[in-house]
């Protein structure tokens, strides 16, 4: 066994504990574990026809090296879509990024040095705390409700700590599901101006709202004088069109973009201009609403049926949750003494899978807490699975000895 | 002027100087200066058509989340593609990333810490150089001939400095055009595994062979004991079928494949299943073989039209090289006195780009040297390019005095 002299930040990272669960595959297992869209509602006609075009109408664009801010076409789709929701921007505000996994990495890169101090909300997502870590700063984390993360924590830790950016997914959180309100949004934003905090939202979910949503921070900057300098935006079509394509952007100050611009020169030159051209034919034809509409409609359905499903078989005290609004993911909460790592291999028995909390804390992680993705089963099998999952509950809870 | 607390590390860093010099564009510029491949050559049509049948045979696989190695059916056609070049590798044996230069950037994730060491040919690819940086390391150079890097020199670093890595292109360099013979190739190997240093090897070229070229250190590892463990091999699609795929792949010991995964986690997920699953088809169709062929016959047939003209129209002592016997690149000197970067401007006046061979050195730049890309431009364009660039070196030579 050879062993070799690996760098220091390498020490203690484990892989994603969610890709792990990812690999289990058993004969009728119903997966509530990973946060994939649901592959039925793929476009593959929209996107046949868009890589068709690309080839057809753009090859060398396609095929060639491309400058690593992005595709000009897709630059100017991607702003069209950013305005969409609230927010000015032109396609040199931003950059194309291979997925907005890679725009959290890039900003690590380009913002934090070992032992800096960097601020998530507490549950968060558990990929951003990894490169975090990778990064070897130091996280703390702030509380969060079903109104997002508390202000008064953060202003808190903004003056204690002086930290360099504050992570958050304001709408529909991954996990939490949680909803920034407007007027914590507002008071987060001046409090990033005051104690000069860079606010990094990531934004993969906001499209898919079952009812009326916030805008995005970035759009209520315009409203607060100096905000738009500490807010970068990280979007994806990865939840609204297609993760395979592996297209994200960020939007941010000109000072920051070129310095991600220059790391991600390093990091993998530009993003797929194949990729980058086919999601460019694809957003012109004007296929995104519809293909949303269907989305927002069947995820509303999905997570109207988990939920449900949930309530009616076990009591509030035995898991408790709150519906969600939007995005992909029920967050919920098992009774004292009964831990979500202890439930998964009885759950796994029962042939129904879900991510523990754990992973999505920063640090002493609540083992009451799991993850439900309801995006991805179709509603015969959410309803199959909250039965198998409440029968797991139930089993693990009376072999513990607990009444729930 | 907002001030950001950036990261140390991105102090002094600038952008790759090649890709501003790409963006320049005037009308009848000929460039010789990115390393574009022929865009005519694209198998346009190929590519169609395993586009289509990935988004009509497979789409969830083309559509959805991957695995972070990335496809099995891409490892298994990529693990043919590197024992077709006499090196022995299963599919798990390596991970898809997106361009091999992903793969530079994940090692330096995994294996430097700042104030390491690594070692690099002189002139080297000036992207590997920018990586290093990132990762502030102490950055040592070896010298390199026709014959590739000098062993006897890399023993004394190796025995002075003991480096994590030796960054090597050793067939068809960038920018060297240089192949490492196989009696150093030997010697390079049992180097490794004497002092424990990680070996990466980047070839992205010695598909693009004009004669015989000798077979990769990761082959050539299996003679020599114990070098497999110290070998790292990064190889992509970019130079031989298409750069926007972003389609690389990296062989290497478990151990370290281990790590690299976990980086690449953080880093962007996973490659892009699109342009994976494109790929996939592409080269299971068996099209491979024959579009090598024709990049072959065309990039050999452009560096002897390059290499006569410039032959023709200057005297080797004006601009010194030695003919390509492969890959992409003409590495030229000029005489003492006449610089590189004093000759870009008049040349680009004359209506010809390159790229000067500053960027390409660790430190103590050759300001003489010039790299010239052939692989672009028809043969009557080099034709042309050979002339201005003649012009230009005749008149810059005569202003300053200097006969050749």
């Amino acid at each position: 066994m050879t062993h070799y002299p690996f760098a220091s930040r390498m020490t203690g990272i484990e892989g994603s504990a969610i890709r792990a669960t990812l690999k289990l595959t058993q004969a009728g297992l119903i997966s509530l574990g990973g946060g994939f869209p649901a592959p039925e509602l793929f476009d593959v006609a929209g996107l046949r026809a868009a890589a068709e075009q690309a080839l057809q109408e753009t090859p060398i664009a396609a095929l060639q090296y491309g400058v690593t801010e992005g595709d000009n076409r897709l630059r100017e789709m991607l702003a069209a879509l950013t305005q969409s929701r609230g927010a000015h921007a032109l396609p040199q505000d931003l950059i194309v990024t291979t997925g907005s996994q890679q725009g959290i990495d890039l900003l690590g890169k380009v913002m934090l040095d070992p032992g800096d101090q960097v601020i998530v909300e507490r549950p968060t997502y558990l990929s951003a705390l990894q490169i975090f870590r990778l990064n070897q700063v130091r996280i703390l984390d702030v509380s969060l409700d079903n109104d997002g993360l508390d202000p008064d924590e953060v202003e808190h830790l903004f003056q204690a700590h002086r930290p360099k950016l504050l992570y958050t997914v304001p709408t529909f959180g991954n996990p939490s599901g949680a909803v920034l309100s407007v007027e914590r949004r507002r008071r987060l934003l001046e409090l990033a101006v005051q104690y000069r905090v860079l606010l990094v939202e990531d934004d993969p979910y906001s499209e898919l709202s079952f009812g009326p949503a916030p805008p995005p921070l970035l759009a209520l900057a315009d409203e607060v004088p100096g905000a738009r300098d500490w807010c970068v935006y990280l979007s994806s079509l990865s939840k609204i069109l297609a993760p395979g394509l592996r297209i994200g952007w960020m939007v941010a100050p000109a000072a920051v973009l070129e310095r991600v611009t220059v790391a991600k020169q390093g990091a993998d030159a530009h993003t797929s201009t194949f990729a980058q051209l086919t999601a460019a034919h694809y957003l012109q034809a004007g296929h995104l609403p519809l293909r949303l509409g269907l989305l927002r409609t069947a995820y509303a359905r999905r997570a109207a049926v988990l939920s449900a499903a949930l309530r009616s078989c076990l009591p509030p005290t035995a898991l408790s949750f709150h519906e969600p609004r939007g995005g992909m993911f029920l967050w919920a909460s098992l009774s004292q003494g009964v831990q979500a790592n202890d439930l998964l291999p009885v759950a796994l028995e029962r042939g129904v899978a879900f991510v523990p909390g754990a992973p999505f804390y920063a640090d002493q992680p609540d083992p009451l807490t799991l993850r439900l993705s309801y995006a991805t089963p179709p509603e015969d099998e959410l309803a199959q699975a909250a039965l198998r999952l409440a029968g797991a509950v139930s089993a693990l809870s009376h072999s513990q000895g607990v009444i729930p």
